[in-house]
């Protein structure tokens, strides 16, 4: 018995989102004939609206409604500052801290040469472009503690040390709640390398 | 920072969706809205068509695009047989098997006190009018071995008996390929119990 042609279609459309394997696509594509109609129709209008409405901000390349996203448009934030972050769902976590207030810009992504991503597919010359409008006095890099990210700090502290402003880095120690006893070896390394002096 | 309109309704509407978490959701979201438009596009529309396309066989509760499933409009299938099963998918498991060629029926369930699902929420009313239709000589029933579809089992066994027709259920023993080692008490148990004379 072969499957039925739009589930077989649904539940190949859907295995194409991330972390969604073949059993699990089969489960929700039946979820979703076995549901109410009315929240299909909410759930088909939803990501819709999302696919149509949200775009990209035209200069931090955060997620927008508006052409500029709030953060670049707000007249509060220190534009002295842009925290360079790999994807726009880093900057909710950045921002739910309350203890940055600059601007952001978002690479799309680290470095990755062994699945071909190179300098040229991340927004670097969009962020040189920034900086060379003259307001920056300071870079951050936020990127994950990953070899991808370390390696993409290192370029852009090199690539970027010519542009006679600050660069730093966000700080890798031990999480806070975390335990010393049970914290990986690399980790506590940095940590003890990034102490700070007690005044 | 709020996180944007379209993106938080979109989060919500797929969280809805069986064995997906609010990260998950997220994920997906920010894939959506970073893939192609034309990816997207097909997405929408496999699911809209999976939701207005495919509905359920009016006689065993199969999906089908047609009023009658494929299986019950067969000219070949042996009509004597019924096979009850909890949902459609696990009929594409048994039609794998190229074991069985009578007919279906999907109980839509099973009876589960604790979740509140009664015997009148399964199909079980359909089954009995189609058993009084007089062709059917034997119901196969093919719940999962859990606690719930035993306790469907037993209960179905129990209310067909009176139509004096021959009810079986299928085994439950050592998986194939399977290791008596490591196979856990009860289904050992299961095997020993459901042992057949060799010839």
């Amino acid at each position: 018995m072969e499957l039925l042609e739009p589930l077989q279609k649904a539940i190949e459309e859907i295995s194409k989102l991330p972390s969604i394997g073949k059993k699990t696509a089969q489960r929700l594509a039946i979820f979703i004939l076995k549901s109410e109609p009315e929240q299909v129709e909410n759930l088909l209008s939803a990501l819709k609206d999302l696919k149509t409405k949200v775009k990209f901000c035209e200069v931090c390349f955060n997620l927008s409604v508006e052409n500029k996203c709030t953060i670049c448009r707000s007249q509060k934030r220190d534009i002295t500052k842009i925290c360079v972050v790999e994807e726009p769902s880093d900057i909710f976590a950045l921002e739910r801290t309350n203890e940055y207030n600059g601007l952001y810009h978002v690479l799309g992504g680290v470095l990755s040469p062994l699945s071909g991503r190179g300098a040229e597919s991340l927004r670097i010359r969009e962020l040189t472009e920034r900086i060379s409008m003259g307001d920056v006095k300071e870079i951050i890099l936020a990127m994950n503690p990953t070899t991808e990210g370390e390696a993409t700090i290192l370029y852009l502290a090199k690539y970027l040390r010519s542009s006679n402003i600050k660069i730093s880095r966000i700080a890798r120690g031990l999480p806070v709640g975390g335990n010393i006893e049970f914290a990986d070896q690399a980790t506590i390394g940095r940590a003890l390398l990034g102490r700070s002096e007690l005044e």
